[in-house]
């Protein structure tokens, strides 16, 4: 069985990624804009017939294992939520969805939820279990930043309890949006702006709903470079994250899954806070939490 | 002089407002949509005359008082800020704005800043000027709820400082654009709902951050009613004000200047903190700022 064919799927709202494997081995890969956000009830085998139907020419019946957004109320089939504390990724806990294409039999991995406070995460918990699959005795936070950004307690294999944060979102909203779009044309970056902003949030949960309006007055009132203004945005939504967590955020080993730019900018908040953390690449940890639960469901029924 | 003919503008991003003014008395009034954000440089004498232009057959020239974003940079002409400690809606400060129509002579009031920490207001201050009118010894806290809510210091007749929050853009942008979104369609309201959010992010500033994805969570593992998870949403932001403003909110006198709903809810807001404030029409305050700076104005001409 070991080295036997199957594809891997991250299935987000707004992107599909799928990996054709060969056991732990990726032998090619492809990917769409046809996330779950964008697809009516009907579309979900279409879109990924449209990437992996080359890989299935006398394979025999394909295993695809998803993850995401695909299981969610509005997705291919709903994956219910596995309550925490849970090991993250239970492939015991995989819901088959109804494809038509005798060629594929798919199954899709639930989220975790919370009851309280009230918390859910699709995805992120397929990230954690790779992050497990290398590290079976990691004990720890894991912050997996993004346009909604987890904060994760994990032990002894199980996600223990976690926390959201809208950073992501609240940055693209008043970024590209409200008032202060006017002062952060650009993409540019300040190094200091971000420390300071970070800094004045951390040490000051108010100063998140007092600053932001600053941003813009200062802009009218003296030259604020847009990197500035833009840095300094982002530094208050992050710093708010880690006033939340107080202390927590600084005790025991501490873990970022994320894409690159984003976890850079995580790292840098980690760093002025006196922590070194370990940075995983997102789409790696995505892929080796899918290949973990396929091995468990390969056990599970071989 | 007393009962001369004028015009009163109260012209802000979004709307142009204008009174024909005998004194104190309102003989007439127009309002259009014209407001700063849409006009070019050279719209904002033609969109004024759309309005008052019936007023001004065989009147002489019309003097024309206005305030709000007209005078901004990107106004019809800048009416440079005036720093705070100062009176609000000082006439003397007031701009000529170039006219071609010989019948009219506009002047354009200019907003407030302050240093440190940063921060604008343009149109607010004549309100506030409004307030005086009627009690030229108010001393205490002045709440102005909407887009961008101010909270103004006043003392002596003067602004002493201020404090501005994107609450009413952030509600607008959370309610209407993110994923809080999906929890709460309609425009319902619970009021317990409100007072829980209001008292969670008042006793902890940190709960802003932390509880706004809560709001979507919970309505993915329990029904939560859109007017709960709505009103929720508004306790959350307007208690991270008053989390802001630390006990300044509840010492001495509070009036809230405001239109009808949004002063209600701020009402409300403060009654749960122990305050009784004073309301105050925001469209009244204006008109009564607006008679203010012009009876001084009428004063120092003739």
């Amino acid at each position: 069985m070991g080295h036997a064919f199957w594809i891997a799927a991250d299935w987000g709202t707004s992107h599909l990624r799928v990996w054709r494997m060969e056991g732990h081995a990726v032998t090619a890969e492809a990917r769409s804009a046809q996330g779950m956000g964008r697809l009516a009830p009907g579309a979900f085998e279409p879109a990924l017939l449209d990437l992996i139907g080359p890989w299935l020419e006398g394979a025999g019946r394909a295993q695809v294992l998803a993850c995401g957004m695909v299981g969610a109320r509005q997705g291919w089939v709903e994956a219910a939520y596995v309550a925490t504390p849970a090991p993250p990724g239970d492939p015991a806990a995989a819901v088959p969805a109804p494809a038509r294409d005798p060629r594929i039999e798919v199954r899709i991995l639930p989220g975790l939820c919370q009851q309280d406070p009230p918390d859910v995460m699709r995805g992120e918990e397929t990230q954690i279990a790779g992050l497990l699959l290398e590290e079976p005795s990691f004990a720890g936070l894991v912050c997996l930043p993004g346009t909604h950004s987890k904060w994760v307690r994990v032990a002894s294999g199980r996600v223990e309890a976690f926390q959201t944060f809208m950073t992501g979102e609240l940055f693209a909203l008043l970024s590209g949006q409200s008032v202060l779009r006017h002062s952060m044309p650009g993409q540019s970056w300040n190094d200091a702006a971000f420390a300071a902003g970070f800094a004045a949030a951390r040490s000051d949960p108010a100063a998140l709903a007092r600053s932001l309006f600053a941003i813009r007055a200062a802009g009218l009132l003296r030259d604020v470079p847009p990197g500035a203004a833009r840095a300094r945005l982002s530094g208050l939504l992050i710093g708010a994250e880690f006033a939340a967590m107080g202390g927590e955020a600084l005790s025991g080993a501490v873990a970022v899954i994320g894409a690159g730019g984003i976890a850079e900018i995580y790292r840098d908040a980690f760093r002025l806070a006196g922590v070194e953390p370990q940075i995983i690449a997102a789409e790696n940890a995505t892929l080796r939490g899918l290949c973990a639960a396929h091995d468990a469901l390969e056990r599970t029924t071989s």
